[in-house]
C-alpha cells in the first residue's frame, strides 16, 4: 500500500521552482512506496503566487506559513525562503511534528543552526545541499570509499560566479546582510564546505581573507580560505561573485596517494579521474561521462534539476527503509560551524579552530 | 480560455518515456494557451504497460492503436514505435483527423515517407528530430542567420556510439533490418542529416561506404558519407556503433568565411564559436555556455530531456500562433531522400544525386 | 671513433630552417657515433642564402645542386625544395652514392616516386614524414603493438588549416599546380596518409571528393576521402585550407575492440587514450602528457622542431646499428600510390583500388 | 660590427642544459649584434663535465668557479648551481665586472638577495624566471596593458607537481633544506610569485599554510597562500609536490572588470582569454593558440626550451639597445621578500605584511 506524503512548500522563488519540479518528477525515476502530493504553496507575494502554484502543480496556496504548519494534513514542510527566516519556520514545523526540509545555508548563525538541529532531532529532516547528489560526486564518494584516491593530500574548491560585476543587476536579498547573513560565504562556499565535509571529513582550522568589491555593500563579495583537515590534508576554498568569465563554476579537485579527481558543475556529467596505479606513461586524467542510470540511457546527460530530484528521491528511499539520511540539519549545522570559524578568521587575520 | 489537448502516445519504450516527460513538463516552462492532457498510453506489452502509464502519468491504457485513433476525444497521436510501424499508424492517424507526431527516422523508405508527408499535408505535424532544439544548436542557427559564420565551406557531422562492440548486449529491434530498415544510417545519421539540412541547406550528391562489423548482422554498423551541398560547401558524415570510447558523441563542426562552430551532444550545454572578425592574435574557439533561459538560471545546465520539452513547446507555440513548424513530416521526408541516396551510393560505390 | 657525416641541404625555405635546426641539435639529445657537419647550404636565391647559412650554421653555400652532388666530401644530400624538383635531385644524389633525405610528399606522381624508390634501393634514405616522430604517435604505435587498441574498426584523420581563406595572403608555389602537383592532397593529406599506413596498415580502396574554393586556382583547396583498409577497418580523411578556426589541426582518431586514441598536433604533447578494459563506469578518454624523455624533464613540453630532431636522430641510430629505417622512400612511394588513387577517385566519383 | 659575448656557465645540471641550449639557439631566432660564444662550462663533477661540455658545445671546462670569474676573457657569468651557492658566486662575478645571470630563486634569504641586488646594481643582470617569456604570458601582459582585463579582482596561481609522492624517487638537493632553503616555496611558488608581480603588481599582505607530508623532511612539500595585492585585488597561491595527477601544472587565472584569462604550462601554447565586451550570449573563454612568430609558422608549437631562448634573446636585445631588462636581480629580490613574508606567515598563522 502506497502512503501519500503531503508537501507544503514555503517560498516562491527560484529554489521553490526547483523543489516543485523535484516533487513532480521524483516518482517517475524512483520506485518509492510513497505518493507525493504537492498540497500547498505558501508565499507572501499574492501577485505571483497563484500563477506559480498553477504552473508547478500545487493544489492550494497560502499566505502565512503559520497557518500551513498548523494544518494536520501536511506531512512535510519545505523551507525555501531567504536565510534569515529559516530558523523560525523550520523549528516551528518540527515542533508541529512535521518532516522538515530546509534550503542552504541552514541558518545565519551557529546559534540558530544548533537550535534547528536540536528541534528536528527526532524528526526526519534534510538540508538541500543538492550538489552531493550530482552523479559524478556520488561516484567520487564511492571511489574514495574504495580507496581509489587514497590518503588525501589536497582538497581544493572553487565556487566562482561573475554577476557581482554586472552593474545592470539590481540588488536583491542575497546582497542584504540582514537577510542573507553573509555574501558568498553562506551562499556559495556553504556548498563547497558541505562537499568537503562529505568527501574529506572534518576541518580542523581555517585562515581566511574576505573582500567587498562593490561600494556600499556590507557582505563579502569574495571569501578565500586555507584549511587544515582533521585527516592531515590541506585545502583551499575560494568563493566569489567577481570571477569574470565564470557563470557557475562550482568545482573541486582532490589529490591523494592513489589517485586524484576533478569536478566542475558547469560540466556536471563529467568526472575527471586520475588513477596512479597504471604504469606512469599510461597515467592521465580520465574523462568519465557520469549521468545516473535512473534517468536516461548512458551518454544522455542530466541537468541541474536532477540534483534536486535525486536528493528528494534518496531522502524518501531512506525514509521508507528507516535508514539515516544525509545531508540533514546536523550536516547543515556542521557547515555553519565552519562558516562561523571562517568569518572569525577573516576578521582576525589569524588561524581559527573550527569548534 | 485554455484549450485542452488530449494526447495518445503509441509506444512504451525509451522514446515513450522521453515523450511522456515532455508532456508533463512543458506547461511549467512554456506559456501556452493549451492544457496538455496525457490521455492514453498504447502498447502491446500488457505486462509493463500499466506500470509505465502510472509512473508517467497516463490516464488510460490501450492495446490496439486502431482503437485509439478511432476515439474522438484524442487530439494528438504520437507515434513512438519501431520504424517499420510508423507509416501505417501515422497515416491512419492523419486520416482520422489527428495532429500527428512521429519518432525519427520518419520511415523505412522514401515511398513510405512521401505517403506520410502527403497524408498530413493539411494537419499540424511534427517529427521528433529533437536535437534541433538543443539551445546551442538554436544559437548556432541564429548565428548563421546573422551571417556570423558566413558562406559555408565545410560541414562535418559525427554520430559515434560504442555499444555495437559490447558482446554482452543482446540483439534488439534496432539490429533487425526488417524492423529498423537500416542500422546506424537511419538510427543515428538521420539526426546528423536533419541538423545538416537545418543548418546548411540541401545536399546535392553523396558518396558512401558502409560496413557491418558484427557477424550475422544485415544492417550497417557504420556508415561514412561524403557530400556536396547545394550551396557549394562540402561535408563528411560518419555514424557508427563501433567507435570505442564514444558513448553518444553526436557532434557537428562547421567552417565558413566569417566564423566556425563546434558542438558535441555529450557536452550539450556548450557551443564552441570561432569569430574570424577580431585581430588574428585574438581569434580562438570560444566556449559558450548555452542553457536556455526558459529553464533554470544562467550557468545551470539542462539535459537530454529538455530537447523533447523544447520541441513540444515550440510546436505548441507555433500551433497557437498558427505558424508553420519544423521539423515536420516534410523535413522527415527530406532526410529520407538523403538516406535513400546514401544507401544507393554505398551499394554502387559511386556518386549519387539526392532526388 | 666518431665518424663525421657531412650534410648538404638543398633548399632555403621554412623546411630548410627546420632541417638545419635538427642537424645542429641532434647530437645533444641522441648518443650517436657520428658527428654531424653542416657543410653546404644550396639555394637559388643569393640575396638570402648567405644570411640563412650564417644564421643556421652552414659552412659553405652553393647555387647549383649539381655541383653539390658532384662533391666527394658530402655524405648526405637533403632535398628540401618544391615538390616538382624532388625526383631529379634525389635520383641524381642517389646515383652519386649519397645518403638521400627528401621532403614530403616524395613526388608529384607515382612514376616519379617509383623511380626515386628504385634509385635509392641500395642507399640509406629517409622521407621527412616528421609527424611519425611525435612522442604521442610513437606511444600510440607501441600501444597498438601491445594490442591495447585491438582489432581496428575506425581510423579518422584531419589536416585542417585556414589560410586559404585569408585574402591578404599572396599565392605561393604551394598553390601552383605545376610545382606542387596538387593542393592539400599532397601537402597536408600526405602526412595523414603516412600516419594511417604507419598505424593501421595498407589502404585497399578509396572514394574521394575535391573542391577548389578559390577562383582561379587549379589545385584542390579541400580533399575528402572514404577508405577501406586491408585489415577490414574503415576510414575518413579530410584535408583543407578552408577550415576557419583551425591553425594547424593535424588530428587522428582510432577506435578498436580494446581501446581508442585521439591526437591533435596543436596539442602535440598529449595523447588521449581510451582503455576498454576497466569496468564501464571507470572508462573514459585519458589525457596522457607525452614529451619524449630524451629532451627535457617529464611535464616539460617539446614543440614542432623536435619531430625533425627525432626523425634525424632515429635515422642516424638506425644507420649506426645497420637497421632498416622508416619512413623511407618506399614509404613515400606508398603514400604516393594512395594519393594517386584519391585523385582518380575524385575525378571519377567512384571507388578506386589503390595499386 | 658584431661583438662576441663569451659565456661561462657555472653548473652542470638540468638547468645548465636548458641554458646551454639557449646560448646555442638564440642567434637563429633573434637578430642580434652579438655573437654568443659558449666559452667555459664549470662544474664540480669531473666524471660528467667533459661529456656535457662536448654534448652541449662548450669550448672549455673548469672545476672552480673562482678561476672562471678571474678570467678576463669572460663577459657573462651564468649561475646555475643549487640555491645556497647563488649569492657568493653571483656577487663575486659582479665584483669581477661580469654581466651576471642567476637561476631562480635568486637566494635563500632576503639578506642574500638584497646583497646580490646591490652587487649588480651597475651591471646588466638577469634572473632566470623564464616563464615570463612564454608567448602566452607575454600576450596576457600586453592585454593587461591594453586594459582588456581591466581593474583586477582575482589572481590565482598553482604550481602543482606530483613527484613528492613517488617513493622510488631518491632525495636530492631540492629536498635538503640547507641547500634549497625551502621546499616548494622557493622552487615552485617563486615562479608563480614572479608572474604575479609581473602581471598584477606588488603584494601587500599574505597568510600562509605549509605542510610536510614526507616523514623526515624539513622542507615544505606544500605551501598555500592568501594574498592581498596593492591594487586591491586578492589572490590565492598553491604550490605542492603532492598533487597526484599533475606533472607540471604551472597555471594562473586572472579575473578583472573587462575580462579574464587562464594559462597552464602543460598546454603552454594556449591562452584562454575571456572578453566581457561582447553581448552576454557570445561571451566565453576563447582558446588562443600562441606560439611566438619568431620561431616557426603559426600553429607550429614551441616547447619548454623556448622560454629560455626568449629570456636570453630579450636580454641581449635590451643590452644592445641599452634598455632596462626584467626580470633582473631586483625582480628576484622582490620575489624573495614575498617568500620571506610567506614563511613568516606560515610560522605564525597570522597575516604578515610584505616588506
Amino acid at each position: 500500500m502506497e502512503k501519500t506524503l503531503r508537501i507544503a512548500l514555503i517560498g516562491q522563488g527560484s529554489m521553490g521552482r526547483a523543489h516543485s519540479n523535484a516533487y513532480r518528477q521524483v516518482a517517475s525515476f524512483y520506485d518509492l512506496p510513497y505518493a507525493v502530493e504537492q498540497s500547498i504553496l505558501c508565499g507572501r507575494n499574492p501577485a505571483t503566487l497563484t500563477a506559480m502554484a498553477q504552473r508547478w502543480g500545487w493544489r492550494e496556496t497560502a499566505a502565512d506559513w503559520r497557518d500551513v504548519i498548523a494544518r494536520p494534513d501536511i506531512d512535510i514542510v519545505d523551507v525555501a525562503v531567504p536565510n534569515s527566516l529559516h530558523a523560525e519556520i523550520a523549528i516551528a514545523a518540527a515542533q508541529a511534528g512535521k518532516i522538515v526540509f530546509c534550503e542552504k545555508p541552514l541558518a545565519n548563525s551557529t546559534v540558530e543552526s544548533a537550535a534547528m538541529r536540536d528541534a528536528v532531532s527526532n524528526r526526519p529532516n534534510m538540508v538541500w545541499f543538492n550538489y552531493r547528489r550530482v552523479p559524478a560526486i556520488q561516484l567520487l564518494r564511492s571511489m574514495i570509499d574504495d580507496n581509489r584516491i587514497g590518503p588525501i593530500f589536497h582538497f581544493r574548491a572553487f565556487y566562482l560566479q561573475e554577476w557581482g560585476n554586472d552593474p545592470s543587476r539590481p540588488p536583491n536579498w542575497k546582497t542584504d546582510k540582514a537577510i542573507a547573513g553573509s555574501g558568498v560565504l553562506g551562499d556559495l562556499m556553504s556548498h563547497s564546505l558541505d562537499l568537503a565535509l562529505f568527501l574529506n571529513g572534518p576541518i580542523a582550522t581555517v585562515q581566511a581573507l574576505q573582500r567587498t568589491f562593490s561600494r556600499g555593500r556590507e557582505i563579502d563579495d569574495a571569501t578565500l580560505v586555507l584549511a587544515r583537515f582533521a585527516n592531515g590534508s590541506v585545502g583551499t576554498f575560494e568563493a566569489t561573485r567577481y570571477a569574470t568569465g565564470c557563470r557557475n563554476r562550482n568545482a573541486i579537485e582532490i589529490h591523494g596517494e592513489n589517485g586524484a579527481a576533478r569536478f566542475d558543475l558547469e560540466d556536471m556529467n563529467r568526472l575527471e579521474f586520475f588513477d596512479a596505479a597504471p604504469p606512469r606513461e599510461e597515467q592521465g586524467f580520465r574523462n568519465l561521462l557520469v549521468s545516473a542510470n535512473r534517468y536516461w540511457k548512458p551518454g544522455h546527460i542530466v541537468g541541474y534539476e536532477h540534483t534536486f530530484i535525486s536528493a528528494l528521491g534518496d531522502f524518501l528511499q531512506a525514509l521508507a527503509d528507516n535508514e539515516p539520511f544525509e545531508p540533514d540539519f546536523e550536516s547543515g549545522h556542521r557547515v555553519q560551524l565552519v562558516i562561523d570559524a571562517i568569518a572569525r578568521a577573516a576578521s582576525s587575520g589569524s588561524t581559527v579552530e573550527v569548534q
